[in-house]
This record gives structure tokens, C-alpha cells and sequence, in this order.
């Protein structure tokens, strides 16, 4: 499939102005449709107080490291159980056991219930007996932003920071400030400013979106650790992550980012269907073993 | 020598008000105090009409393609021969030759000038034999904006493509929109706005700092091949790369985008001092490796 029929599917089998219960069955029915990699045992796996699914690869287990993964869904939708075959394959690629957490959704408790969450996670792996530095947190989408302002609320309060934050196609910036929310909305087939608008109000409930753990795109990064982005060129979401590499240059972190012509929202998660998604998490493996040495 | 004892050093031996002269003798000072690489052949070389200095690694030519380079300077000043130690390095890091020309600098004739230099040197080397996408466009500063405006006026003249363009801190908005060009400025000890607004004055020479081949990052950038910026935190220039990636991106350009914390303005050129330099040409070794294959 090329990446353009993937993306009219996509289109042509969009709801028109979904429900939050809509989106969230269609998030589980489109995870439960992906393969599971060869290799991966998936453990349910409860730490700190929080709930979530342990992937280890069989084998070796030669990297030091763990990986945090923090699923998308707009902060409403989603579950580590919608997103396992990803994580799963996360884990094998990158030859490190994965823990992707069931955060709070919206749906339950608001922003920075999420967050608080992720912190929580992270800080249980810590304890667990891994390094701050060799835990990398891993989030697509909501789960992105939920990357970015964890590790600054790690920072406010004086948590050692993760090794490096690695985002796919993630959500920084909830006033929607940037030129592809403009110029990329009618193109992109998996996220629109309905939904999008939708999932901001259910997690704010009223909190200030430009806030500074709701939009890290817009807030004082000093400090932040080592930040891989890789985003789509389709995407409504795509100026948060240059509004956020931005802000991070200014602010002396270290960024890369890659922008995927062609790409949707969260396209590495379409691995059956576009090797692009394959040579992404290819350059993912290899910032993190540049990282972990 | 740490970055910031480099970014100290450069800061304190700044002029307050320099002429485009003394930058002039300024830049062709610190390129003949940079140590010239071994294994690495010299040559003056003119194709098309255009002159330069041609770099050749010596022993393997494993790989097929080739290097245009263009030198920064604010397109005032600068030359092929005092940006040979960084060319030589280049072609010595990549084992491919570097062709580094003299293109018409503003203080003789100003926008477009150099870009049509740019472009008719990149079509002499097709005229020699090296196939367009094994042809790689690298500029610093100055040299990073007549790389894209040269690709740009490539495609609007329906010339073929090069493989890759690579940008080191490249001046890529003459209008001076982005943020760093508010917030870096005080702490960039390379780049002020007063030279900057001289070099600028005497390329365009009344022409629109906003139009398509000036200022690339505010240009329609679809149909150029895919790039790779790198680029420092301290840099007065930081944003023309971000508002580049942007632009590239909505446009369905590849692009890769590097920010380097605590790096100068074109800091590949500090290679002796600096460790940093030799880790980002390694990256520009490895992204050109995996399009020329």
C-alpha cells in the first residue's frame, strides 16, 4: 500500500463528528488489527501504583535501559492494550524491554492527572533499580506531550531527568498556535480540529491552554533532556513539533527532528502497511544506543 | 577548549563595527590558522565559468557522487580558500571530492549573482559527468541560503534535482522573523544584527528580503530533495532553520534538523577546538551514505 492509498482509507473511513466512546472503539479495533512481532512477551505489569503492560524481548538482554511508552488518544482515548503491537515492536527493535501505562484518561480525571501519572511511572521504574539516565520515554500523539511535560514536571520538582525523550507525530502546543493547523488540517486523515478540540476541552476542563505542562511547545524547556521528534508531512499537528524544537533550541536542548514527507499522524504505527515506518524506528534504535552507551 | 570558553574567546575579540572589508580579512585569517587535514588533494578547478578550488580524498573512490560546496559570509565575504580546511575535512570525512567555489560575492555584483553562480556550477558538474543526484549541495551561513535558492531556482528552471542539500547554520530568512532573532542575539558571538544588516543591504541591493530566492524559508518549498540542517543553540540565525523545517515540511520536503546545544554559528568550522564538529560531520557522513547507495 502507498502511503497516499493508506491515507484516502483512512479518510474515506473517517466518522464525520465522532464521540469520545466512538474514537476510543475504533483506537482498541485498529490495535487489536495489527500483528504482533516474533520475540516480544507481554506481561501485565503494575509499578507504583500504576497499571500497565511489561514488553521484553526474548533473548538478550544486553542494553542496560528500559523504555516508558506513553500511548496517544488525545489524554481521552487509547490504552496500552490499543497501542501493543507498536510497543511490542518498540521493544523488539530496540532489543529493551518497553512498560506502556494505562494514565489516567480525561474520561476519568482531568489534566494533570495524566502526567502526574507518567512521573509516578517513571519514578517507579527508578526505584525498580533503573538509572534515570537509562530510561527512555517514548510517547506518540497526547502521549508526546505527555513525554514533554513530564519530564518538565521531573524537572520542576527536581526528579533526575530520563535519558532522552523520543516523540512520534506528538501534541505540544493546545492553542493550536501553529501554520500547519491552518494549512494541513484538510489533508490530515486521522486528526482533526473537531476531535482535537473535543479531546482539549475533556482534559483541560478549563485549565489554561497555553499553560506550561499543557503546551510545552510554549514554555520554558532549559534543562530538558536529549528530544528525538519524527513527525508526518500530513499532519494538522505538525508545526508543534517545530514550535517545540524551536523553543528547545533557544533553550539549549538538544533536538533532532525528522519530518516524513507523506506521513500521517502517528505513522509509525502503520508498520504493516509502510516501511517508512520500519526505517523510522530504525533511526530510533540508533539514537537511543547513541544515548545509552 | 570547552563551548563556551570558544564562544567567550570569539565574544571578546569581537569589533564593534567592522567593515565588510576587515570581516573580510577577518574570515580569511581564521581559515588560514585552521590546520589543513591529511590525505586530502588540492587542486584549483573551473567548470562552466565558475571558479573554485576541487578537494580530493586520496586512495578509494568507493563512492560515485560528488560535493558543490558554497562558503558563508553574508554573501559579501569569504572564499573557497578560506573555508579549505573545512572542505578538506569534509571530503576527506565523507571519501567523496569537494568542489568549494568562488561564487560572485555582493561587494562585486549582488542578488542573484551568487545563487546563478550556485546553479551554474551545480550544472557544470553534470556536464562533467556526475549524475544530478549524486550531487550534494553543502553551504555554511550565506552558503546554506544560495544552497536552497539555488535548488529552488533549479526547479523553477526545470533543471534536475541534486541527491541532498546539507546546511550548517544557513541565512535562510533576510527578514529577520523568528524568534532567535529577538532572543539569541546577545549571547551569538559570531553573528550581529548590524553586520548582518550590512551583508544584507549589499547583496539585495533594494530586491524584497521576502522573495522566493532571497529568503527561502518563507518560499514555496515543494519539489526540493531532502535536507539536513544542523544548527547551534547560540545562534542569532537559529530560527531560519526551524521556519525552514516548518515551511519544508507543510511542502512534503524530507528534512532532517539537528540543534546542537551550545554551538556556535557554524561550529564544524572549530573542528580543533571543539569535539562536537567531528560527531556532526559523522551525521552529514552518514545521511549523504544512506541516499547515494
Amino acid at each position: 500500500m502507498t502511503p497516499q492509498e493508506l491515507a484516502a482509507m483512512l479518510m474515506a473511513a473517517r466518522k464525520p463528528a465522532p464521540t469520545i466512546a466512538e474514537m476510543a472503539a475504533d483506537m482498541e479495533e485498529l490495535g487489536a488489527s495489527l500483528p504482533m512481532p516474533e520475540g516480544v512477551v507481554e506481561t501485565p505489569r503494575s509499578l507504583g501504583g500504576i497499571d500497565g503492560l511489561w514488553f521484553a524481548p526474548e533473548g538478550s538482554d544486553a542494553r542496560q535501559g528500559c523504555i516508558l511508552y506513553l500511548h496517544g488518544g488525545g489524554y481521552g482515548i487509547g490504552s496500552a492494550r490499543s497501542h501493543r503491537a507498536l510497543t511490542a515492536l518498540i521493544a523488539q527493535v530496540c532489543a529493551m524491554p518497553v512498560w506502556s501505562i494505562d494514565y489516567t484518561l480525561s474520561t476519568s480525571r482531568p489534566f494533570p492527572a495524566a502526567i502526574e501519572d507518567a512521573l509516578a511511572a517513571f519514578e517507579a521504574l527508578v526505584s525498580a533499580g533503573y538509572a534515570p539516565g537509562s530510561i527512555f520515554v517514548i510517547g506518540d500523539s497526547a502521549g508526546g506531550g505527555a513525554a514533554a511535560a513530564m519530564a518538565l514536571l521531573a524537572l520542576d520538582r527536581g526528579v533526575p531527568a530520563p535519558g532522552g525523550l523520543v516523540l512520534f507525530s506528538p501534541w505540544l502546543d493546545l492553542t493550536f498556535s501553529g501554520a500547519s493547523h491552518r494549512e494541513c488540517g484538510p489533508r490530515d486523515p486521522v486528526v482533526c480540529v473537531h476531535s482535537m478540540t473535543m479531546m482539549r476541552e475533556s482534559y483541560l476542563r478549563g485549565a489554561d491552554p497555553a499553560s506550561r505542562h499543557a503546551s510545552p511547545a510554549l514554555a520554558d524547556l532549559r534543562g530538558l533532556p536529549p528530544v528525538l521528534i519524527q513527525v508526518g508531512s500530513e499532519e494538522l499537528l505538525l508545526s508543534d513539533s517545530l514550535t517545540f524544537a524551536e523553543r528547545a533550541g533557544i533553550d539549549r536542548v538538544e533536538v533532532t527532528l525528522e519530518v516524513w514527507p507523506d506521513m500521517i499522524h502517528v505513522f509509525q504505527a502503520y508498520f504493516p502497511h509502510l516501511e517508512q515506518a520500519h526505517h523510522a524506528l530504525a533511526r530510533v534504535v540508533g539514537w537511543i544506543a547513541a544515548r545509552i552507551a
